[in-house]
C-alpha cells in the first residue's frame, strides 16, 4: 500500500505551474495537482513538515490548506505529518495538540532519542497514530541505531519500549528499505504493528524485498515514495507521470 | 552564563497581559515584558518551537516577532530555536534554511538518532551553531541514551561522533543538569564545547552543581530556566518577578 510524500520543493516545480504564481501558490497548485492525480493508488499522503516550515508564515498555510484538500476532496486518505518529533513530555504534549488539534494530521513521525516519554502524548488521542522511527533509511542511521542494550540492537531496544506503552491501534514504525535484510528480523520481534518504509526510489529500496520480507498477515506495510513520484516529469504531464509512477508502484 | 527559554503557555500567561488580546496578541505581548525585563541578565533567549506551532499559522507569526524584537532590543543576545529536529540530509537542509533563514536564529538543538547527516546542513552557516542532544535531562533520557557501542555510551558516542564533523565554533550539546554526575565525566571526553544545560529549577536540577562539574576554563555552560523565570509571579509584577529570579540564576 503506497504512501505519497509530499516533500514540495519549489525548485523542482515544474515551470507551468511557477508562472504567474507566487511560490506558496505554486506549492499549493502543485501539491494539489499531485494529490488529485495519484489518489486512486495511494491510501496516505504525507507533507514533510520541513519543506512547508522553510517558507515561514506562509509554508504553515500552505501546509494547512494542502492538508483541508486532501480532507475535503478525498477524506479516505491517512494524513502523516513527517515531522520527526522529539522531545520532553511538557513540550511534546505541544506538538501533539499543534499536529493532532491545530492542524488535523492522522499521524506524525516521531525520534526516540529523549526516550518513551517523548511519545505517550501523541497516545492520547483515539484514532490517531504516533509513527516511531525504528531503523531508518539513511546511510548515516548505522552511527547510533546499532549501539546495543541488554545484547538488542537500539532500534529493536527502542521498538520493543514503544510496543510496552502502546497498541498497534496507535503505534506504527518508521523502518528503512535500504535494510530489507533486517525487515525479516524487525517483523519477528514486532508482528502486528503497521510499518511505514521509506527508501523506495530514489534512495534505492526494492518494493520487491520489502513486501516478501516486511508483510504480516494483514499486509501491515506502507511504501512511501516522494520524489520519484513527485518529480516523474517537469514539463506539463508532471501530474499524469507522477499518477503513472504511483500506480506502478501500488502494484508492485 | 543564563539562557531564558521562551516555552510560552497561553494557559499559563496572568490575567492582565490577557485582558483585551487575541491569544497571539497577549503570547507577543508577555515575551517582549519578559525579554525586556530579564535581558540585564542573561546572553540568550531560546524559543520552543512547540508552543508557537500550536498556535498554527499566527504562532509562526508570533515567533518571528519574537526573534525580530530581540534583534532589534537586544542585538547582543544569542537566539537559540529549540526544535529538536532530527531528519536526513535532504529535509535536514531545509530545516536549517528554516531556522537560519527564513528565521534567524543563531543556533538549533538537534536530535540525533537519525545520525551524523542530520546536523551536517546545519553546519554550513558560518556563524550559527547546531546544539546536539548529548544527554537529556527528562526522566525517560536513560531509556535509550545509555545504550552501549564500542564500550562507550551512546551519548558519548554521538558527542564524539558530532565533534569529528563539526568545532567548537559550530556545535553545542544539551547536557542535562539534573545529571550532575555525569556532567564532570562527560567534561572530560568534550573540554572544548558549550554545553546547553536544561534541567535547573523546575526539573529540579542544582545550578552549583552544573558549574563546578560543568564549567571549562572559558566557563563553556549556557545554564537554560523556562518555566521557573517564564511563571515566576502571575500577578502583574510578573516581569519585574521574572528579571529577579534570571538575575538569581545569573549570579550563582
Amino acid at each position: 500500500m503506497l504512501c505519497v510524500g509530499l516533500d514540495t520543493d519549489f525548485a523542482k516545480i515544474p515551470e507551468c505551474v511557477k508562472a504567474g504564481r507566487t511560490v506558496g501558490e505554486a506549492v499549493l497548485e502543485f501539491n494539489k495537482r499531485i494529490i488529485d492525480a495519484t489518489a486512486p493508488h495511494c491510501i496516505a499522503f504525507k507533507p514533510n513538515l520541513a519543506f512547508y516550515e522553510c517558507l515561514g508564515v506562509d509554508g504553515m498555510a500552505i501546509l494547512d490548506k494542502t492538508v483541508e484538500h486532501i480532507r475535503t476532496n478525498h477524506p479516505e486518505q491517512f494524513i502523516i505529518a513527517d515531522a520527526k518529533r522529539g522531545d520532553t513530555g511538557n513540550t511534546a504534549r505541544m506538538y501533539a495538540k499543534s499536529l493532532f488539534e491545530t492542524f488535523d494530521f492522522d499521524a506524525v513521525t516521531l525520534s526516540p532519542y529523549m526516550g518513551g516519554e517523548t511519545v505517550t502524548p501523541f497516545l492520547e488521542y483515539p484514532g490517531r497514530y504516533a509513527i516511531v522511527v525504528g531503523l531508518s533509511s539513511n546511510p548515516s542511521s548505522v552511527d547510533f541505531q546499532t549501539a546495543e542494550k541488554g545484547g538488542k540492537p537500539l532500534y529493536q531496544v527502542v521498538m520493543e519500549r514503544m510496543m510496552e506503552i502502546s497498541t498497534p491501534e496507535n503505534m506504527m514504525f518508521v523502518v528503512g528499505a535500504t535494510k530489507a535484510d533486517k525487515l525479516k528480523e524487525i517483523r519477528c520481534f514486532c508482528p502486528d504493528n503497521f510499518f511505514l518504509v521509506p527508501g523506495v526510489g530514489a534512495q534505492g529500496g526494492s518494493a520487491e524485498e520489502v513486501i516478501a520480507n516486511g508483510a504480516n498477515s494483514k499486509g501491515g506495510l506502507l511504501i512511501n515514495s516522494s520524489r520519484g513520484v513527485l518529480y516523474a516529469s517537469s514539463a506539463e504531464d508532471f501530474a499524469e507521470a507522477a499518477a503513472a509512477v504511483a500506480a506502478r508502484t501500488a502494484t508492485l
